[in-house]
């Protein structure tokens, strides 16, 4: 028969990325495309030892339903972690559990955004939220990314000229894709003005603790004092991302919102995820596991960096990311960037995830190409790296 | 500040069990309010053993992200399983695993409806998948349930009438709240209806694994030669609720746009639990199992259903369930229902569920209660049934 769906989902296609990764599974292909955490990131051992002390003797607290916001032992662990990291307000916030940060930031837009309503985000962008956003027919509006963050003056631009602007949506830390960070003052121009013109802030956060070089910068949400930031962050590359759990700190009217519609959506995220975080969270040494994971990380970004900046065509641009998973280079004007993407995965059996399936209008004109190196093993970056340094002085002397 | 939020959810409220659920904590109180899986029907020795190998064996399966459709291996198992059930028809039919039924609902709900669409349901019906098509905005309109299902006449005259109907919502084997079954003869007409007049069906089958008494009724899902029922289902009552895994057999085309908007929602569901219910799912004597399920709550039913037929009022009425989890009992039209309800659980401590809950407008005028009989204990079902049994007397005599 002939189904019919819904407006919101009829333009919706699958990533571009997804369509890369299925290459990644050709013999003989090494993938920078993807966006996993580093298996060896992962703390199986302790895992397995919490989980299996939970499944003794607890077990149907782990196989029972529980309450949508979430197991609360963690969100009461989240909040006093949130507050020392001054991303939880206790006069005016609240804090849920959430499906990873993805539904986070999916329901911060259900619970805020009308059909058509404008939604401002970074461009390019994380596509995961940008079609989240897309599924509810909210009118994307990109601005563009500069060095250290957004283009202010663009910015303002937007929120005059667009309709209903609602929210803003940015990852300040270490974005996905082009792992920059937003400078202090533009977070505080930012947020001024949120206040100035009165839309939400959506602060997603994923790598914040995955700093492995430079200075600390405040969060917008340490900012807020109207109450008008929402912070989503996730488990996803500090314990596991198969965990599914992440969660949001926001104004309670907000977050009572999102409890309502995260009952409908899936009830509560897996409580077995939820309990063993918690007790991970709470019987870890934080700072040494945070710190193991920067080893880890900033290990991997030099072996990649060593590489553009001593193998690769010098026409390449790039900024070494301070943290986070992603590398964003940026090719000569006059070299067609898709072509160079395609011809490294056949050509060269790297895969690269071209610039333009971040942007808000993928038919938009991109010279860059992200590059994650958290996904591949240290002997595939060494490996990839060189394959793809001879190619950008074949392709561009 | 003053926070504007999306006409989809300004109506949403947090669900009426929720909050009589609140009152089931104050000590003394016996709920019969839920809906909980009996804690003894979870196979915990088991998950307990196929974790720790897991976790012990193939942990980064564990904790790695893996990909939207679902753990490929339970996907596999799952064709098989609803194939040798007439409920999945590789002709035409694709399976994804969902976050829960509660997803499988919601993302149908999504992908086929516009706002303003109507989606038609039976009357009474389950509230947690009333309040997801609800946060579509969708125009629902309920339509009497009988005592072998939904009234068919009125269910055409709603076809007729109401504006774009698109989906009809049922659930087929023993429903929530009223524990009865649709009898073939009227899935068939429900199904020559859906083609005449070409909507979908949304077939939910959360309980039909749970037959503890009669003839099992073909589903509407094995009628299926045109490609128009979804069926979704669950884990959460075979196995664990805690786990929130479900699944749905569809259309190919239907479960590509589901998958789409299931990245969005959480990119995957936990993989943990998908992966120990693969195992579970495989490596268990699936008819032993059910069968010892089918005793646990078959007892638990009787336990109930004795009180009502040798203790109750007789000015109450009410059909013995063959399965599920739920009693719904009728008082006599001179008897106010909430005010019954609130007596219950104010002056007799028994939490029992008040019929217009699960009603389409929650001012409608019902008669009928919820009993669970799953979530309390033996003893508390004969404690509680006591008491109720003298409350209904001296109120109706």
């Amino acid at each position: 028969m002939n189904y019919k769906f819904s407006d919101k989902v009829t333009k919706l296609q699958a990533s571009a990325i997804r369509e890369i990764l299925k290459f990644t599974s050709v013999p003989g292909v090494i993938s920078f495309a993807a966006g996993n955490p580093a298996p060896e990131a992962f703390p199986t051992e302790k895992v397995a030892e919490i989980s299996a002390d939970l499944l003794a003797n607890d077990p149907v607290l782990a196989l029972q339903y529980n309450i949508t916001e979430g197991y609360t032992p963690l969100r009461d662990f989240l909040k006093s972690w949130l507050k020392s990291k001054n991303c939880y307000n206790p006069d005016f916030d609240d804090v849920i559990v959430t499906s990873g940060g993805q539904q986070a930031n999916e329901l911060s837009c259900k619970v805020l955004l009308n059909e058509g309503d404008t939604l401002l985000c970074e461009s390019p962008c994380f596509i995961g939220s940008l079609n989240a956003f897309r599924s509810y027919n909210v009118n994307l509006c990109g601005i563009e990314m500069e060095d250290d963050g957004i283009n202010i003056e663009k910015l303002e631009n937007a929120v005059k000229t667009q309709k209903n602007v609602r929210m803003l949506y940015v990852i300040p830390n270490f974005q996905n894709p082009t792992g920059r960070t937003m400078s202090l003052e533009k977070r505080k121009a930012v947020y001024d003005m949120a206040c100035k013109y009165d839309f939400i802030i959506l602060e997603d956060d994923p790598y914040g603790e995955l700093r492995f070089a430079g200075e600390n910068v405040p969060t917008i949400k340490s900012l807020d004092t109207e109450g008008r930031v929402i912070y989503s962050s996730t488990f996803s590359k500090i314990l596991s991302s198969g965990f599914r759990t992440g969660f949001v700190s926001a104004p309670a009217e907000i977050i009572q919102k999102i409890v309502v519609c995260k009952q409908v959506s899936d009830v509560h995220s897996n409580i077995w995820a939820q309990v063993v975080a918690h007790r991970f969270m709470t019987t870890t040494n934080l700072d040494e596991h945070f710190s193991d994971l920067r080893a880890i990380y900033r290990k991997k970004c030099d072996l990649m960096c060593n590489y553009i900046d001593n193998a690769f065509s010098e026409k390449i641009s790039y900024i070494r990311p301070q943290g986070g998973l992603f590398v964003w280079c940026t090719l000569p004007d006059n070299c067609n960037m898709n072509e160079f993407c395609t011809r490294a995965i056949k050509e060269y059996k790297i895969a690269i995830v071209p610039g333009n399936s971040f942007s808000i209008d993928e038919n938009e004109i991109s010279h860059s190409f992200r590059l994650n190196y958290s996904t591949p093993t240290n002997d595939d970056i060494i490996k990839g790296m060189e394959i793809l340094s001879k190619m950008t002085k074949d392709i561009l002397g």
